[in-house]
């Protein structure tokens, strides 16, 4: 029976490689997901710009997670006590060459995903060129550097060996994400007209709530893969807890929309389009880390929370920290990837507060998360400084009225001017 | 070799389930076609409306299907003499927590694709309210009942106890679909504009041909998991079975598409797009009973004649009964559902009157049906009949003149008016 | 342990078809993708006729394939000294009923890509009824034809026979597309205004840019099927060779993409939108023949090398030979499918030329490639000219100007006038 037995974990192997490689690909989609959310949810004098940036993210990361990232991550040897990992050649995850090559491919659309989370916090008045050097930075090392504090699942990751519970990434991905796009908003700077000199808040609506849902739609979608490839196997218990990642991670999206719809319908008298959108979001953004870890009344409590906190962070951010966010992402990224990897302190089945597990777990869940905010938020803060400093962070005024399409990009998105604005 | 074989029915169980897993990730992003092809095949003013209807159909029967739906469809018991079923508690089945997640997410998003067939039928100018509690109802009572009757392809349900053949869901989907779309389209009332009051019939056309395509593309795509995943297993002559199912599906689509070309190219002159991408869905939603029944041959003939019946049934309810359908709902799936059901009998390769079978399947096949559209027109009608007498079916005249978007929903879904409409 | 080796192979064989099934998915979508880059990349007012031709590719494919083509290119036996083949009726391939239905389903979406190559260079003046004559054509006999010269694998494939070296198709699929696609454009001639008699070039810019960049990353994810699922198998060292295949395919088109970016920012002082995505697709179709045997680092340099070659490709067709190709297809498909192939005979880690290989090889990739590309050259000549002599190729003028939509389908794609065209 030894000989089978190897032959059927091979199998196994196998089965899992398969089911790794079809979730990364629907996490790859999930670059067409942000773009086509932020493209509409913006104006359209600067959409070709968006698409561009988002191209870029996938581009530049999946060339450098493959050259730099990937060893920086997982590589096998620590540096400075745990700080960021290095890997011996022969190991080959440096310009990769090992034979798990559907690792590979599995995390660098997630890397891809980092980075595309704060393209959208700057649209509309980021310089290009400046842009990209900031997607390179986060996916070479941001990135990979704070991953490796956790996700090699070994010993020489201090969050793994702390207890800290993100198995798909609501701090590791969204909340590095969402922290980064919370200084990088900030220190670009709001919009030409977004906010008035008395103080008054302008709404710019963005241009296409089509595209905005078929952009959230297919995020919906690559986030099954997101969460259930996390599993990173299938077979046997993996295949029963990779069915149930994914239901949690459906289920906690369905009440964050719904959640955010009644919020909005009470609080403004319509069921507002673009806070349900984000409260689908939210919820899948919330449910990330704690997937595994609870059971589908954990997943409806954290969607649920999420789906509320979203359209509140969008709010306070928006009309009283006055940080230009033209598509929430530091809402749904930030808050709530913080938010959901704090919850599973609370709902996890195992060691949660509300399954008799005491505050341990949430303690934490919550300094684990914030390193995680506050890693994202420092790098950004010295690379953007340094960066506006040199080349600069925005582009013209002009520029930014006539839209980055023309200066940037040479083009109109729609050159037949399907888009009349009005003003 | 008995504890080998043990293991390798193991694997077999698990490349099934992961089949089955990737084929409810295909049926999810039908939801995605649908938004498009209802909002391409609609007016502008209407698009927010429409995709908050969808994404409220997925999001509230993704819950109330856990809860609820799954334990009444698939339950070890039946009450009132099959009538529906009911599961013991340990069984896990309401607010879910059986082993088979996987299971739970395929037919959960059967489920949802149930619910959203009528939102296309129903479309600029139904209250959002009196929809969701609509979406509520179908798909936590009417479709799981229903679905009791056949799926759980036990001696409970009385359809297959009688020899129904409806392989992924002709009837217990789309007819059911169909049908609850014909009666509420007919209860709510024609668009205002839609029939002059000298029984002209005015043509309302849609905004956006290529959201329209995009959409059929997608259906298309979903309907190789809708079908091929519903041979609920993969390996030795499930992977025959399964890919012969979906060779049948992509035949069937294919002659669909190219019937309602030259049948609208002969009767109007011009090879009608909306028409051309409805005949593919007609194929489709045809082929959908018989794909694991019927060969090639029986595969294209239904695809044909779905194609031709799909352009003829459409002029018929637009043009003579006068049902306001904006997108083809009824006609797509009701009609198209019906008929792929009862074709089925005359296909089948085994049992069908074609092959020698007699009339005997053809019976079974037409009651069958029948039962389904009866079944969903009946409960349709005592549903909105309740709601027409409490809260209304109806926007008022303004809102629906102005768009449902503005009043329900307080914004545009095109804000830089993209949309310039002519009237 | 026979039996039980049997066993495994059977199960390997399940696992091969699986993917192979979800690959064949996967590459079905890049329908979508060829419809959205067309639509977006020409005028607004031929886009239900893009649209029309793009989905009736499909479906005649579909049909003529199943019916002809596998046979003709995958039969047993050879016709005319192997110029392509047929097949006795026992095989199962004439009206396609063996049992490995997902080889089909593979196969039928590659004979779908082939043709839809064509579609986008002659967009804007081209008969419909012409275009469908030449999509069945093309379906049915120049393709498989050709094929049959290489993919069966076997003794009868004379590009086999002498090393050829063509994993997923830059030339069995791409540069027989772009070679159709050039005699095709040049045969048809230019859309009127876009030579002026002056010799003036003029730019026809395409309408919506997120419709390009949306149908850019769709293919981009259908690509991971279309070369990863070229493996043909999953399990053991397929398992490896599929990932690093596509990891090949990632690098090739990132690269590609920043290839073109640069490049045109160097040379027009302007980061170019569609250059760009056309340098994304100009990788992915270059290392389409070599992502099985060549290494990262490979990849790399034929996505680098390819991603600049369509910008001078499009420049040069465009401007000095002045064929009119509105897309771009002539160079994405044909200059970058040849291209991929024979530098496959430099960077092939066992027999390249850079590899110790000696030019052998190279010689073969040349030889080779040159073939398809001159057969479907000839055969796509000879095809035209009859149906110029016969039914004709082009609209009328007044046709062409008004817009193919409202002529040949009676309806325009934006009916509400979205586009608003300025001339």
């Amino acid at each position: 029976m030894n000989e089978v037995q190897e032959a059927l974990d091979a199998v196994k192997g196998d089965m899992g490689a398969l089911w790794i490689t079809i979730a990364a690909v629907l996490v790859f989609f999930m670059q067409a997901g942000f773009t086509l959310v932020e493209v509409g949810f913006t104006r359209s004098k600067n959409s070709g710009n968006i698409i561009m940036k988002n191209i870029m993210d996938l581009c530049i990361g999946s060339i450098m997670f493959w050259a730099l990232g990937y060893g920086i991550m997982y590589g096998s040897d620590t540096v400075l006590g745990g700080f960021f990992r290095t890997s011996p050649s022969d190991q080959g995850y440096f310009f990769f060459s090992a034979d798990d090559w559907y690792n590979l491919f599995f995390q660098t659309v997630f890397c891809a995903t980092a980075a595309t989370i704060v393209s959208g916090a700057v649209a509309g008045r980021t310089k290009f060129s400046t842009y990209l050097i900031f997607s390179a930075i986060i996916t070479t090392i941001i990135y990979p550097i704070s991953g490796s504090w956790y996700w090699p699942f070994d010993d020489n990751a201090w969050l793994n060996v702390a207890g800290f519970v993100d198995f798909a990434g609501s701090s590791v991905v969204h909340a590095v994400g969402g922290g980064a796009a919370l200084v990088a908003a900030k220190m670009v700077g709001p919009r030409i007209g977004k906010y008035g000199p008395d103080g008054k808040v302008n709404v710019i609506p963005g241009h296409n709530m089509t595209f905005g849902a078929l952009g959230v739609l297919i995020l919906w979608l690559g986030w099954f893969g997101f969460n259930g490839g996390s599993q990173l196997a299938w077979g046997g218990d993996d295949t029963i807890a990779a069915g149930r990642v994914i239901i949690n991670t459906n289920l906690a999206a369905a009440i964050g929309a719904i959640a955010a719809l009644f919020l909005t319908w009470i609080k403004y008298g319509k069921a507002d389009i673009s806070m349900t959108l984000n409260g689908a979001l939210a919820g899948l953004v919330g449910i990330t880390a704690g997937c595994g870890a609870v059971d589908a009344f954990g997943a409806l409590a954290i969607g649920l929370i999420c789906g509320i906190a979203v359209v509140l962070s969008i709010e306070l951010i928006d009309q009283k920290i006055k940080i230009d966010d033209p598509v929430g992402a530091i809402s749904v990224h930030g808050t709530c990837g913080f938010l959901g990897t704090v919850l599973v302190g609370l709902f996890a089945t195992d060691g949660g507060l509300f399954h008799g597990g005491g505050a341990g777990l949430l303690w934490v869940q919550f300094y684990g998360s914030l390193s995680y905010v506050l890693w994202a938020m420092v790098t950004t803060f010295v690379l953007l400084f340094i960066l506006k400093a040199t080349i600069g962070l925005r582009v013209s005024e002009k520029e930014e009225i006539e839209g980055l399409d023309i200066h940037e990009h040479g083009m109109d998105a729609y050159p037949e001017h399907i888009s009349n604005e009005r003003e």
